[in-house]
């Protein structure tokens, strides 16, 4: 049985001495409005009042999924071991924005059809693609539970203050809305999105398959181990694991869009004590993206249009993590900079 | 007289080979929304189809305002030397999102009350601080149109594919809120806002000042250049200098919030040709913010609570311009990286 590593809770004392040092820094109060609350979380989550960010890391999570035989996307699921060679490649979105936020990537193998090698790529493989939710579980327990052993261990190891969470694999947005649907219980209509790009047949095609998946698996909301091996995805399963690793190693968590919420929402129902630790990117185009986001009670810090995946939303959404806690850490104060303090200022001093 | 310069058509057939060649990128069409138009933007202002970015610069004029002895901001004016210190230390906000941004700075003194002596400040004073605008015009017309000029100058120079309007100046909410009013036909309530922070009767005496600067000076809406001079700052008139030049040169401006984007209406007034090269930031909480971009026809990339100004936003916004830019350019074709095409996919491959 999976039991999930301990996560401290957010240091409070440092949240409150993030908040003096903000409000002492040379600008209006509460004038970088979300930057202040960013850096204000980071030192929560750091457990210090000025908090640092050296290293970004966005882990993509690569699997497919049985349930694209149902022709729930436009893609063939060839597409998944392909893009997996374009990651290694670095000729994915994920590449070049990592490139242009500095961060790393590792590319994980949980489970593609085609295996690819290749010493770039961790593997981490539970199968060739995961069984046909509609008929069954999408994977025995026993997988869901070894792929998140295997996330919370790269989530504990990776030497990053910021990991992104980012997901790939053709059939996932249908396994996010029947993961959504189980454990929000919700209708597949609210949470199956066309964000696909499929036509208004293969769409009704995706909420018969997510329907059919409920009433065949019908897991425990409480339980996220068991959600995800019924309805989860490999990479899910192993995405969620990571965010409970590194958040029990007080590293800031970051949502991309709907695949890693879905498994983040079922790896809150495994350890509530990861919700703390997160950051929501963006609003995906997604239509069930936004009811988890709910859920944890999360406000996402961007409204992009993106449906990409990938860990695309994320890592525009670590520049911007990283911009405040480098405002946060060095701004001069208003006595060190000898600038007079009013009773409060708006914009450009105004 | 000013004459703007010349400011060539955006590259329409570039910006469609841009087009183009997103629909060709290992990705769904569509799938990265607003980075796309990013990237197709940059490529209509820069005239090829892979734009790129090498250089940012942010440029902060500074300046003081004679309507702030009406008690229209919560801080005294020397706040406005004492900030341009700070810019020139490395202590403020701009410093240190520009670093994260990788850009540069210019700081420039269009008239600060107190002159701050430093080899790092570009001189461009026409005064200490403007008159009271409730009594007369702010400035000369000669003044705004020698800012004007003078910023031209500097937006030509600049060598940075994107530039970002920074600004400062304890009342220049007072003066925006005069220019929006003026220029869009608006009543002071409308575009006055309390993101200075001023109390209720700050707030009160903010509003009876713009109204009065309007009936006082009563500017032709389609005269920009009078318009900076009568209800203008000069650090407004300066940047309002700067977008056209900038512009002329075919770089991206990038506005930040209010005052930067009062002071582009006025110079979209002078020359129209400058709005195809803008883009908007964020959108501020200052109320009379919405007002301009709809007029421009901008939507603004972020909604971060953001009041500081000083080019904060337009910092953060530059980053996802170049991440964009990067994207556009950096990643593979389906044809390179021998991916699949289908008839479209979601998040995630999904």
């Amino acid at each position: 049985m999976f039991a999930a590593p301990p996560i401290p809770a957010i240091d409070a004392e440092a949240a409150g001495a993030a908040r003096v040092r903000q409000a002492s820094l040379t600008k209006p109060p509460g004038s970088l409005g979300r930057l202040e609350e960013l850096a204000t979380h980071l030192a929560g989550i750091q457990g210090t009042a000025v908090p640092e960010v050296r290293r970004k890391t966005v882990v993509v999570a690569a699997a497919d999924h049985g349930v694209a035989i149902h022709g729930v996307s436009a893609y063939p699921p060839e597409v998944t071991a392909q893009m997996v060679r374009n990651f290694l490649a670095g000729g994915a979105a994920v590449n070049q924005l990592a490139r242009a936020a500095g961060a790393d990537i590792v590319v994980v193998d949980a489970g593609v059809a085609t295996p690819v090698a290749s010493p770039k790529l961790l593997d981490r493989r539970r199968g060739a693609g995961t069984a046909d939710f509609t008929r069954g579980a999408a994977m025995p327990l026993s997988d869901a539970e070894r792929l998140l052993e295997d996330g919370v261990a790269l989530g504990k190891t990776l030497d990053s203050e910021i990991v992104i969470l980012g997901d790939m694999g053709i059939g996932n947005t249908t396994a996010a809305a029947a993961l959504t649907a189980a454990l929000l219980g919700l209708p597949a209509e609210a949470v199956t999105g066309r964000g696909t790009g499929v036509d208004d047949d293969g769409y009704t095609r995706k909420v018969e398959a997510v329907t059919r998946a409920i009433e065949t698996n019908r897991p425990d909301q409480s339980d996220g181990a068991a959600a995800l091996a019924a309805l989860g995805g490999f990479e899910l399963a192993f995405l969620a694991g990571v965010a409970l690793g590194a958040a029990s190693r007080r590293r800031c968590v970051v949502l991309d869009g709907f695949p890693t919420s879905a498994a983040v929402l079922a790896a809150s129902r495994i350890e509530p004590g990861v919700t703390p630790y997160l950051v929501a990117s963006h609003l995906s185009v997604e239509r069930g993206h936004r009811a988890i986001l709910n859920e944890l009670d999360l406000e996402p810090l961007l409204d992009l249009r993106l449906r990409l995946g990938e860990g695309t939303g994320g890592l525009l959404a670590a520049m911007l993590i990283e911009a405040a806690v480098q405002a946060h850490a060095g701004m001069a104060t208003f006595e060190e900079a000898a600038v007079s303090r009013g009773a409060s200022v708006g914009e450009g001093g105004g």
